[in-house]
């Protein structure tokens, strides 16, 4: 469980740390980048933390880089956590052969087939193994932990705290993939990662989740899910569904349990993200009881 | 004159737009990306402009993406435009083979030299053919512009600045490149483009040219000079040389002119650049006559 400093930078008076580590469950070297605010970096200070999950195609560089979450972060003294996004430098080809299977497309699941049974686990890696690490590790608390992602990204910070819905204080989402057994990109994954019987998929469907733990009595109901969800996203109609999730909160009569938020005309890309990042740390934040204070 | 539309995102309730166009100093087709704020991008309302020059390796990109100025510009109801920083697909060998000369490269200066003078026209594009060709195609009002840029683009905006003092109502930089005739990538660069005469290559360096505009009483003393600077950088020593700043600033009492600023520990990236971002947009604004309103 030790780390390997790859690179550090300062960063709105805290460190960017990009550490590379051998993981259990993915049989791999795994890289993320961590931001740690001043409290942390400077004191060792134990901070909260927001694990923020990438999509398709991303690295743990993207939502780093380009998301402009760190700013607000460090006026809450909060931690930010970039997964990668799959395990990394297996020895067979089909890993890097496509966008939507493989590398950069683990899909937060755990796959039960050959020959992604070895290394994709990243429903274990980002909800076990991580935060073991970070906890043994860093000055982070990770009895106070929340959650977000982008597309496949908010996929998985979906489906983790429905499946762990006391580890986190609270999950947000930016374009998330709603309905994975339905979206184009989980009709092709899923069967591949998991076998053709469609019930093994429905773990990793947040829609399906969502009825699941509502139907049995274990959906929270003292957190509030934060989606944002651009207009003009070209994914929306076949792999993302938000229509979906909006017409169960409706069923349902779960409107305030939801902030589902249509944002006029943006896209699927980090331009989208970073306008409404501060939203997002500001609704982790006040879940975690942290002020505007630094 | 006319623009072609290579992409276009929402971005802080403006416009993100990518665009190419035929350069005819440059003679060849440039690209640039240009935040819109709200107040232009949906009602062409003439905005004032502010150019954000990259640093070697970069393209148009780097700065759009990762700087996080879009958000403070657009309550500001300022324009970016992120120039790319070279001319690009001319067809000789050497523009593509090394990362301090040629592609990514352009220095900001004008070629006298084969194979760069046909092309390698830098200094007169950003500070002549762009602003043309903005004024001419979108809301941006030319006669309100101002000027920053990071390592090379710090050193680009510092000397297009300087030979243009009227045309720029501020400036400012994050870690630029000084000293081009003493730093190792002006050393290098310089004679390919300019030729072995060393006197002709002052006119592309920033202390030559405060030191030349001092002493011929021609150097503004209404605006103040912006420059920010990482302590851990490690670029600093060799090639941006902000001592030498700092000691002719001393020498001449020309401290009310500029704010020099060591960053402690910061380093010469982007995480660097997002941590000050908001306070050089808030430097130019002030400058431009606008207040956060929108």
């Amino acid at each position: 469980m030790t780390l390997t400093l790859v690179s550090q930078s300062k960063h709105f008076g805290g460190l960017l740390t990009k550490y590379t580590h051998v993981s259990a469950v993915n049989q791999c070297t795994m890289t993320f980048n961590v931001f740690l605010p001043k409290t942390a970096a400077e004191h060792q200070t134990k901070v909260p933390v927001l694990y923020c999950l990438g999509g398709l195609t991303s690295t743990e560089d993207n939502f780093a880089q380009k998301a402009g979450a760190a700013s607000r972060a460090a006026q809450y003294g909060l931690a930010l956590v970039f997964p990668d996004t799959s395990p990394r430098g297996v020895d067979f080809a089909e890993a890097g052969a496509r966008e939507d299977i493989g590398y950069s497309a683990g899909f937060y699941l755990n796959a039960t087939q050959a020959p992604w049974n070895k290394n994709w686990k990243m429903y274990d890696y980002i909800s076990k193994e991580l935060p073991q690490v970070l906890s043994a590790n860093l000055p982070i608390d990770i009895s106070r932990s929340s959650i977000t992602g982008h597309s496949m990204g908010g996929h998985g910070a979906l489906t983790i705290f429905l499946k762990n819905q006391t580890a986190y204080k609270s999950v947000s989402a930016f374009a998330p993939i709603l309905h994975m057994t339905k979206a184009n990109w989980g009709r092709f994954a899923l069967p591949k990662y998991l076998g053709d019987d469609e019930s093994t998929w429905k773990e990793y469907d947040s829609i399906e989740l969502f009825k699941l733990h509502h139907a049995q009595k274990t959906l929270r109901t003292d957190i509030n899910v934060l989606i944002d969800q651009g207009t003009g996203d070209k994914f929306l109609k076949d792999n993302l569904h938000t229509e979906d999730l909006i017409e169960f909160v409706k069923k349902e009569g779960l409107e305030n349990q939801f902030t589902i938020r249509y944002q006029d005309g943006y896209d699927h890309g980090y331009f989208f993200i970073s306008t409404f990042a501060n939203d997002h740390v500001d609704h982790h934040a006040k879940a975690l009881g942290l002020t505007l204070s630094h």
